[in-house]
């Protein structure tokens, strides 16, 4: 079976803010299928912050994308041929095949989806990376305890929806912080926060409003954004505080790294700042699987997608994304999900 | 019997550095000892870049001194007459009567020194405070291991250069930050540290010697001083790295909180980094005075003291310790130590 493959690329690397001209689609037959490898076809595309990562050309955690490279992501896909013996023809599996629409892999790091338990999608979201993120960060490196107050910024998101889903499930006051007055409602009135604040208020109001929402201070800041909503935190946490360093999606595009806050704060208040990344934390996979996956399916934790259809639209969503203009975990569908009835 | 205690009290809260006209010296008559109570006499006062906050007015986690009222600290004086079941005439004792010659008080926190392991004024440096702040800060959250490397900055004082002699005792490379070549010099020659860097060569050079010294990177850095310092340290840190944050003297007399460094560098890293403040971890009390007693009999653990002589020049001695004049524990000697032969 010849194969060919719409792929998208790094076209050339973004200054600042990527723009669609920096991605490039391209076609290419994709190999025959070795031994021990297996043909899919891409279902599912995931589209996440730390994308922006790889295309800076900064060394980091993990290989960057190069120009003329295929973009690197999570997908969910169908198994269309295999050579590979835990692998049949019609699995439907996750894995990172990245921004193309088949791929030959020798299936490291891929997993078999069962459709019959959740939506494949989830396995991109709540019950993927994102998910996994937001448990491992808030229970491992945040430790929260009943009673205690949270704080999450990028809350209508991916990593944000879970990190305060679960910390009401612990027992905590949960407060959010989102972009405008409509995922500020999601947060708090589908999601279950205690409260939601508008980081574009600005300054004063976000520290007035955290205040308010945070009559006891802050214990744990799940930290996802950065720049001027970190700095508006630190100014009413806790003594023996927590903070999750998951992400700064704020200065993502930026092209000078802008100052961080002062560590007196730090200090004084005897807090612990710990990055992370969840794929140092694998090990945490089957926990996290089988009490998200519960709460998923008990409806206690609930999750909304932003699906954008076609592959070509994967570059103006992904700079969206850096903006915050999606709402929900931000998905590209590339290919017929069969499994959706 | 009469007694009349010469004190130092805050005259007026410094603006940036402290001046010596922020300070006086007044006599003030010693209340009666009540029952429960002990009237020592001070031998030695220690001092410490934490008094700083103290005099800021700044809300901290500890009670600050306002202007007229009597400077903090930690002394070892002689009980002359006691009315406390755990004391007699005659004891040495570790408390904190602050910057005076005569104190008395309930005797909270107050403890008994054996003058026969070990000169009594190492209960202000070496076995007191600071070398238990080394201790928990090096190893409850800097956890070295043998082989790995660790820096510490202000390695000539009181707290780094212990830290810096733990760590080559549990097997680690070693790396002080100094100022000036003597102390650079006292760091490598007297302490075993491996390397010792003079932070006065300014910025670039930091790196480069911080490179050469550092050819594996850095997993654990000890904080004391912030600034460039710490911007340097953090070009050089590896994946995993831990910073146990004990102090930032650097901006201790700053008028306005410089900025701190940019978080991207603990995200991609996965760094860890804790405020601590000894006062909290006092359980470690026994296991701290078990190790390092050992260690210092058995001459493994070296230690310098800088003594200035005269309650008087308290203030001048403290504005120097801001400036790093001091080298060496810095302790006043308030009065007549019969204990050393």
């Amino acid at each position: 079976m010849a194969v060919t493959s719409r792929r998208v690329v790094l076209e050339s690397r973004p200054v600042g803010a990527p723009k669609p001209t920096d991605f490039a689609v391209v076609e290419a037959p994709v190999a025959p299928v070795g031994d021990g490898e297996i043909l899919t076809r891409t279902i599912y595309l995931s589209l996440d912050p730390y994308m922006r990562g790889r295309i800076s050309g900064v060394k980091s955690y993990a290989k960057g994308v190069d120009p003329g490279e295929l973009m690197v992501g999570g997908t969910v896909g169908e198994v269309l041929e295999s050579r590979h013996p835990a692998f049949k023809a019609g699995d439907i599996v996750q894995g990172y095949d990245g921004w193309q629409t088949h791929n030959v892999s020798k299936a490291v790091g891929v997993r078999k989806l069962d459709p019959g338990q959740a939506p494949i999608s989830t396995a991109l979201g709540v019950l993927g990376m994102p998910g996994m993120t937001a448990y491992v960060g808030l229970l491992d490196i945040g430790q929260p305890k009943p009673g205690e107050t949270i704080v999450v910024s990028a809350a209508s998101g991916a990593v944000g929806a879970v990190v305060g889903q679960i910390a009401k499930l612990k027992g905590c006051r949960t407060v959010g912080i989102a972009g405008g007055p409509d995922k500020c409602a999601y947060v708090e009135k589908e999601l279950g926060f205690d409260a939601c604040i508008d980081y574009k208020r600005g300054g004063a109001d976000v520290v007035a409003a955290l205040q308010a929402a945070c009559p006891k201070g802050v214990d744990v800041y799940f930290e996802n954004v950065g720049g001027d909503v970190l700095a508006s935190v630190l100014k009413v946490i806790n003594p023996f505080a927590r903070i999750p360093l998951c992400g700064l999606v704020s200065q993502y595009n930026a092209t000078d790294m802008p100052a961080g806050p002062n560590w007196g704060v730090l200090l004084v208040n005897r807090v612990l700042v710990k990055g992370f990344i969840v794929s140092d934390h694998l090990d945490r996979m089957p926990a996290f699987l089988n009490d998200v996956g519960q709460w998923v399916r008990e409806g206690k934790i609930k999750y909304r997608e932003d699906i954008v259809e076609g592959l070509e639209n994967a570059p103006t969503a992904f700079i969206g994304l850096l903006q915050g203009k999606n709402f929900g975990k931000l998905i590209v569908k590339v290919g017929e999900d069969r499994t959706r009835r």
